[in-house]
């Protein structure tokens, strides 16, 4: 793709793909933790956090809006559409093609888990298991596309699935327009891109990756995507092998650099939304809130920080800790 | 306590006990599913169905709402409290205890799910396992608090338990006005009684029971609460023994029967909301869902039912169907 023009949507293909979304994808909840954790390194300064549960989504994930935007936008040919994923944008696209009545096939690595693959077949799509990571799956299914006439849709540097994904961040300016910050988690960055787009400039997005899959850090550090070594706990869902174009002229044209999380901020994050929340969201799910729990994100005092818990296709529970940290006391 | 009489709180009580939880008890989201949903009873008729997401509250459940505010209206002895429990009270007592700084022993049989028993041993409590069911716990828990001085906590019959509770509602009246009906699961009939008030004539309020735990069903039919035999895959939260009191007069009041279902239909309920909305819920927090998804209640045409999900201190998935309806093909 390093030949081809990028093209970055607009904020009328937001409003567009949201038009086209209406009844079909799920407004998906925010919450407030109360101003009472106190073991927290956001305590006591006034700072109010917002989870937005998108993993209530339709498919378990975010991805479900770029998917169906992408197919209800395109003209999708009789032999329908193909699509590479570790797992989450797989189900998303097998989802929409049922939605709308067209043959799916998704091409996987064999390192997917085996609820993702599960997933995807549940919603009638053909997949193919290639060996290896997310690019081997990818160039399999661009050599599968290319003898046929199938609607290709990327993860993340498809404008529709930018633009979808951007639903998102337009029912946070209805749901909390107060916030002065949005941690969402990044892998090849179509989540980031479409929410920087949606929020514009009355907030700050901040994507996080994780330390093993940095590819937007890198990829802003070089002034290019770039291709990595990626791996860890969330590299099902965060593997993207270098960053998206989409994503890397957004967070460019901000002056947005990522916030990078140890694959152990990320399992402490999945803990602490399990124990404390009830919420079970995959690695790359709490990648976000791993950014504010381990402190690698400071958020200002007295400001309202928002995290999108954006995937819970997972079916391992975290661990309990023993000797979780409790509230003090306070006066009845 | 049949000689007692019975002391049902008022709209007041209400009021005061949401002034006395702000700030310690989180205000938990809602949200509604799409359109979209095509294989369910009330499909094509216009009905929207809001779920209240209660499983992130503190503790796990509702529970954490009425024990915290007993703890606060009430003057609480040094040597703390004591409560029996099958497990989701006796969390929210020791969470309460340790918020407010006072010693708890909580009497759980021996029946309760682990999980439950150590997350009531991670809030500081002293456990003491019972053997037999939820009447044997409460018997030994009361022997026990006649020879000291404890301040008891009912898991339902305190007038300040069924108030926090209904602080549970008072949210609804504020993020879901429209509601024509709210469906709450009951086992003691606490979150039933405290909803109800907290709703008056503005709104249905419907109490759904598992078959195999039908005190409440019993206690309108008999016009009093009865001792039954309770069981089935929902008993850990929903076996008592016999209906509350308050939950009695209130039904009575209100001319209420409870909703019954079986164990089939909440384990269907379970396995939808965790396989289309990747929220984990107990048994007893998906049993209200189950009225709704087994077609046992069945809402009016063009109206906007609320299904609270009340629980989610459990550690087993769904088991996936194979199989998933799906929404049919819409033209793009």
């Amino acid at each position: 793709m390093a030949t081809e023009s990028i093209v970055v949507p607009s904020a009328p293909d937001l409003h567009r793909a949201a038009a086209r979304l209406r009844g079909h994808i799920r407004r998906t909840p925010t919450f407030s933790l109360a101003d009472d954790e106190v073991d927290v390194p956001w305590a006591g300064r006034g700072v109010r956090v917002v989870l937005k549960l998108e993993l209530t989504q339709h498919t378990g994930s975010f991805k479900a809006r770029g998917a169906l935007n992408t197919l209800l936008a395109r003209p999708v040919p009789e032999a329908g559409v193909v699509a590479a994923s570790g797992g989450n944008h797989g189900a998303a696209v097998a989802w929409a093609a049922s939605r709308v009545g067209v043959p799916a096939h998704v091409f996987v690595p064999a390192t997917s888990p085996s609820v993702k693959v599960e997933r995807i077949e549940s919603y009638g799509a053909k997949v193919v298991v290639v060996d290896g990571y997310y690019p081997q799956a990818l160039a399999a299914s661009r050599e599968w596309a290319a003898q046929r006439e199938v609607l290709e849709i990327h993860a993340y540097d498809t404008p529709e699935v930018v633009a979808g994904q951007g639903t998102l961040g337009l029912e946070l300016v209805e749901q909390v327009p107060e916030a002065s910050a949005v941690l969402v988690s990044c892998g090849g960055g179509g989540l980031y891109a479409g929410v920087a787009l949606a929020l514009g400039d009355s907030c700050a997005v901040v994507p996080v990756e994780p330390e093993r899959c940095p590819t937007l850090h890198l990829a802003v550090s070089a002034g290019r995507p770039v291709r990595a070594q990626v791996g860890g706990v969330a590299a099902d869902s965060m593997g993207a092998a270098e960053a998206g174009r989409i994503a890397h002229a957004v967070a460019t044209s901000r002056g947005t650099q990522s916030v990078l999380v140890s694959d152990d901020a990320i399992v402490a994050a999945r803990t602490f939304l399990w124990e404390r929340c009830r919420i079970l969201a995959e690695p790359g799910g709490a990648t976000a809130f791993a950014a504010l729990l381990s402190g690698a994100f400071v958020p200002e005092p007295n400001t309202t920080v928002v995290v999108v818990v954006s995937g819970g296709n997972t079916t391992d529970l975290p661990v309990s800790r023993s000797g979780e940290l409790l509230s003090p006391p306070h006066a009845a």
